[in-house]
């Protein structure tokens, strides 16, 4: 079939593909802020983007193109350009044309942006640094870096997949989040780049599909920003394409990606795996697990490393989904703490649940016993530094 | 028409119910954890209890019981009687038989609970306890202290309603709850009683009514408890009755609790008002206020008291109900600091807005501009204090 090889490289370790991050003046003390991806040939590009409806002015501006190849994306941290009306359309158009004006070679570039809402973009600062892009350079560990913004870590990955017969093709990635998400330095977002040969709707609707089961089931604060984006470029320069091979990386990828948001979730300790079983159908077993990586009561349970079972008991009960206390079951990884109306809680099983919950990483899977409906999703813990995060953003 | 008096008394101030909270050993260091509430003549009885699927067994015992009058309530703090399966039934009757025993003018009791989740109610030491209630005291005040959890003030109201004519009659509650609703101790209860002489379903279709703008506009946290419980007794001995008068006061009554509860708030320094305006339906301004109310970016601003319209902005967005910023006006109490498509926010404007968030109770009103629909929602911030409240509960 194929293997998959991991390398360096980020959003540069396909072919073709260039990136880089610099300091424009956005961030204080000379942090990288400002980030391009080039590819020297023209791209299919896939994209997902926010359900949120005030959509901000890059992803409108993206969406007003249409369905087009392009080879160029910049990138800004500090400022979203959201809720900034026709007036954030037209300060993109004035950045691009001014690169473009620059760098002939581009060809229908976009922009994201991501950082706090409702203040025009610094346009000639943007337009200033920009001209100082050096397009030949390949540095995906800048670019990563540059998009930054809570984020403790940056946060990149790339694999080579090797096929049957010799042939292989490349998929690299960036991502920024730290909040999913926080609307107020707003943000998720991912980019990829492939130099496999594939077309744009094989691929749209496979990142579609995998945005499903990764950056939708991963929830730090259960907000969705503004500016959410997945973006994928494909430049085909590696002449190979393996459908399930594809698939199974860019699934990979975006899995990989998701987890290292939540494990980097504003002021979390832990990253939890809740994975739901025995649902109605998988819709229900979605609504359950998301209910239970959003509530509050269930985040400060973690936070307080308490193997509290019956505030998971009760969030699933919330939920809304058809479900009994005498069909449910719930383990905290291998220990089972309740059983389908038996209270198994006590002084010889409290011990053991507690270890668990003293994990860094852990799963915590409900039996709903009704069904054969399943989901997963990814959360953390809610702890004082989240406060102290979102508290004191602005100031 | 009718005027409302405030009086003391909570849920004793009604003619013909009695009262007292005591201690029997469930709280610690003496503090009293069981309340009863008792008529000397039968009760029409209206109720509505929590959505959450996991009911707990005092619910379930009730409901099991269908439609009947009834004088006496006990209710226990410390222990929710949820998880528990049929066990918690039965542990139910049996205390309730063995009160009943001990004070024969009991006509069908009822139990009401809040505590901890999923351990066997201590029916020894509430059936001992119980044993030493005095039936002719009328103590609002220590039944309204005993029934709290982490509450830090007892919650109670009373009114007399005079009735052109000279006829009146008297409404009294009393309320615990500082989670909107925390599983862990489970909770909110609401005991309301009055000697206004109304039948059972016009008692019952105003409580409906009024808890979806009081108790269900409510948030402390967005979660829902396996025992949240509002229970209304009426014994008819004023002889008089106003529907008017009467569901006017209830649901004065029910929005005072409600907001006392919010105030109240585990850690919280504020009572926000939630107010859609302009929305597509009602509908649509209730899933909106309440987005607003609930998120968790919303509620860490006004801890941080940051005047981020951007995040009120983005959970309008991503609340997912018709809306445009083109369309969107945003006002902190009377400072209006977005205003449809218009970035409003400059050094003038943010002192203004930020004076708004340092104090202790107000207004953020979002006109959405499509439509006609409004709602008001009620909610707190978010701060340190909730986290320790709640990640050290149990232990």
């Amino acid at each position: 079939m194929y293997t998959l090889h991991s390398i360096d490289g980020g959003v540069c370790a396909a072919h073709g593909f260039y990136a880089d991050g610099i300091h424009i003046g956005l961030k204080k003390e000379g942090a990288k802020d400002c980030a391009f991806i080039y590819s020297e040939t023209s791209c299919e590009i896939a994209s997902v983007f926010t359900t949120n409806k005030m959509t901000a002015a890059p992803i409108r501006h993206f969406r007003q193109k249409g369905k087009f190849k392009g080879n160029f994306v910049l990138i800004n941290a500090k400022n979203a350009n959201a809720m900034t009306g026709s007036a954030g359309i037209s300060d993109i158009d004035e950045v691009l044309n001014a690169v473009n004006t620059k760098f002939p070679q581009i060809e229908n570039p976009v922009m994201s942006s991501t950082g706090v809402i409702g203040v025009r973009l610094p346009k000639a600062k943007i337009i200033e640094g920009a001209m100082n892009f050096d397009l030949s350079r390949r540095d995906g560990i800048a670019a990563s870096e540059a998009i930054m913004t809570t984020d403790t870590f940056a946060k990149r990955i790339a694999f080579e997949v090797r096929l049957d017969g010799g042939k292989s093709f490349r998929i690299g990635a960036m991502a920024k989040g730290a909040g999913m998400i926080n609307p107020a330095m707003a943000t998720m977002l991912c980019f990829i780049t492939t130099d496999a040969e594939v077309d744009q709707e094989t691929m749209q609707a496979m990142v579609n599909e995998c945005v499903h089961t990764t950056f939708n089931a991963a929830s730090v604060d259960g907000d969705t920003s503004t500016n959410d984006t997945v973006l994928i470029m494909a430049n085909a320069q590696s002449g190979a394409f393996h459908r399930a091979a594809f698939k199974g990386t860019l699934e990979a990828i975006m899995l990989f990606l998701a987890k290292e948001m939540v494990r980097d979730g504003e002021g979390a300790t832990k990253l939890v795996t809740y994975k739901v079983t025995g649902a109605k159908d998988n819709s229900e077993a979605e609504v359950c697990a998301k209910a239970l990586s959003n509530s509050l009561l269930v985040k400060t349970a973690l936070f307080g490393q308490d193997p509290n079972w019956g505030r998971i008991a009760s969030t699933v009960g919330a939920s809304g989904i058809a479900c009994d206390e005498a069909t449910l079951s719930i383990w905290f990884d291998e220990v089972c703490v309740y059983q389908k109306g038996e209270l198994l809680f006590n002084e010889e099983l409290e011990p053991l649940a507690a270890a668990v919950m003293k994990k860094n990483t852990f799963t915590i899977h409900c039996d709903i016993g009704v069904g054969e409906g399943s989901f997963t999703a990814y959360g953390c813990d809610l702890g004082h530094e989240y406060v102290k995060i979102n508290a004191d953003y602005r100031t």
